[in-house]
């Protein structure tokens, strides 16, 4: 069925690339006007996922990542309609320069081709993964998660009617239709058919397509992500934005797990644990933390590797801004980590040697997301090193060829 | 084993990153130096490699491959100092932009961390690798062929010398110090160990790479390169380029492989046939193209798909540039493609629609080439789409980093 699929989008994808921005916009205009004019039938085939969950025993977060409503339906539209607005990804000219024997070379933006996108339970993605691919001239396979099923089926028959009112091939957004697991594995292995493969999910669909697949990847890890409070950090600041990073929402990947502080600052430690102990927040430290503050459980080495997404927090002291970057770049899984310091040499040294996608100064580590990044909307965070890094919006769904123009030269011997 | 380099590598990776551009050009300077002041040395461990090939029965191209002389060697550390006087390709800010909370967003390159290098014959590899990967800030581990072992041994040497001089890491450019088999499937399953993997040699090795490697891969596959006679070709300019596209040398990946000729261009093709048959070309087309020159031997569908490294050309007709387009991108290998024609409009959809790394306008396919993009030397050229295309430079071994300012901004819930 894979293989199938696959060569329809192949087919979309070409004929893609022989379309005009304004088409695409059309056909986004369209499927955003479609899912807000079929809102109640989205959320009836939400409600069989909903109750099938509720049976199944799903726990609560997951019952919330599930549920659609009227609000979050007319988000998702709104979502589209911003993704339709954003500049058209597709025929930048990234460089451009003129060789001594008259070769003028162009390196331009040009799509993927062929994506494949495997996710679990939020039917938010269908929409999101489906436009953003779409926006940026990417044919797309769509495989959910069976929680899902009937409430990304019908969000895709809204695709399907805005490509149709545009004039664009309907394989451009195909859904599999079907929840076989043995379909991840085909498309895991479809060298040459699809692309590029991108999991949206948890920790276990993540290693399985690390271990399995054979077609290229945008791997989203985990995010252990850590804010240091430096020796010079001002106090308010350090407080009020460890606390963002931590607490705003404990949930998403950008959220703090780590607190490392300075020697230097542990005075800050009694205030910051008042503050976080009361907004429900566990606290798990080293030895000369527990030494500021007696609430703080003990610590172990397994702390200093976890992303709880959680409310728990894990703390660390370290000897200065060196001991600290050691510690992210050993322990840290490379997404988003940031230090709060008044010190511009601390935090330049920061900036620099710490070896993850996204470094903050005085700002928290929940700002990493696409939307906050000015992207729209996004795919994911990259945690790989190749092709993007941190938030996956239209640009990073893009790659490039030279087109070079000439007027008969050829290679000397 | 190579647990162990991975782990010097990563440390000396680090190391790098605290260094400055002027150590990195010293040490490339003194390899440079080293490999003129050793170039006897070098000879020498060479012959012994030369004559276990003899020995071997190696073929002629294959121990051309092989061999060094004092002109090869000069060219090898000029090579080199190209490498040195480029522009440090890591700190680049790629981009900038502010957000309305304030938050200043900067996307710096930053090194792919510890690169593996699987490469075959040909000695000279060693070199270019070693030094492009430490110009971008990486760590390499250089897998050479048993074939070259002594003559990459002795320039191995060299590159320690260099490093050693300007104080740098030895472990930064490390040769595995053995050629036993099982040492490739530790490399290619080396996560989180090795960061990157590239392959440089023949089908099969990147075969075995594209199959067993868990470690992301920047591929080079075959180079099936086409050129397109059009319509409205200047007869003169197909002529001289497409001979230099097919005959300036046939071993290259960039080198034409189909020759697609217009319909309303058939004419052309004796005079074609003549000035490729007087170089020693072997010609194969199809019925249309048989017509026109009975010297011209039957293809078979076989010939579409064939990159023959050979002075052989296929040859195929096309009712014009809607079709010569989708035979590209239907039997191509998206790598090089060229079309020759005085007309714009089409060389305009040429360009647009066919789906390959590079594409050019009236110039042969054999400028694939990093050198002749101005890129200095090159690791080969990506067919893969994610990452890096066509030429890969100094630049192509850089990824990104977001490096965010703020005073002090949290995220609103």
């Amino acid at each position: 069925m894979i293989e199938r699929l696959a060569q329809d989008a192949r087919i979309a994808y070409r004929q893609l690339a022989e379309t005009t921005p304004a088409k695409k916009t059309q056909a986004l205009k369209a499927v955003a006007q479609a899912i807000r004019m079929d809102t109640k039938k989205i959320i009836a085939a939400n409600a069989h996922d909903m109750d099938a969950g509720r049976k199944a025993g799903m726990s609560k977060a997951m019952l919330d990542r599930l549920e659609l409503n009227e609000k979050r339906v007319a988000a998702m539209a709104r979502s589209i309609d911003d993704i339709a607005k954003l500049p058209d990804p597709v025929g930048r000219k990234l460089a451009s320069f003129k060789r001594p024997n008259g070769l003028v070379i162009e390196r331009i933006s040009v799509p993927l081709g062929v994506i494949g996108i495997i996710y679990e339970s939020r039917p938010n993605v269908t929409a999101d993964a489906g436009t953003l691919c779409l926006k940026s001239g990417n044919a797309v396979i769509l495989r959910c998660g069976s929680d899902s099923f009937h409430s990304s089926s019908a969000i895709a028959v809204c695709m399907q009617k805005g490509l149709k009112s545009a004039g664009l091939p309907l394989a451009a957004i195909q859904l599999v239709p079907s929840t076989e697991r043995a379909l991840v594995g085909e498309m895991l292995t479809a060298t040459g058919l699809i692309d590029v493969i991108i999991p949206r999910g948890g920790k276990s669909l993540t290693e399985r397509v690390r271990r399995e697949s054979r077609v290229p990847t945008l791997l989203h890890l985990d995010g252990n992500c850590h804010t240091y409070i430096h020796a010079k950090a001002d106090p308010k600041m350090a407080l009020k934005v460890l606390l963002n990073a931590k607490m705003r929402r404990t949930g998403i990947c950008g959220a703090t797990e780590t607190l490392l502080i300075d020697k230097a600052a542990l005075s800050l430690l009694p205030k910051i644990a008042d503050a976080l102990i009361a907004e429900g927040c566990e606290l798990r430290g080293d030895a000369a933390a527990r030494k500021m503050d007696r609430r703080i459980k003990p610590a172990t080495d397994e702390d200093w590797v976890t992303e709880y997404l959680d409310a728990i927090l894990a703390i660390k002291t370290v000897g200065g801004v060196k001991e600290a970057i050691a510690h992210i770049n050993r322990y840290g899984s490379h997404h988003t980590e940031a230090i709060i310091t008044r010190d511009k040499k601390a935090a330049a040294q920061f900036l620099k040697e710490v070896d993850s996608a996204i470094v903050l100064h005085n700002a928290s580590t929940q700002f990493a997301d696409g939307g906050e990044f000015g992207f729209g909307a996004e795919i994911g965070i990259s945690t790989g090193r190749l092709h993007a890094r941190g938030p996956v919006g239209v640009e990073q769904l893009t790659t490039y060829k030279y087109v070079v123009k000439g007027n008969g030269q050829i290679r000397p011997k």
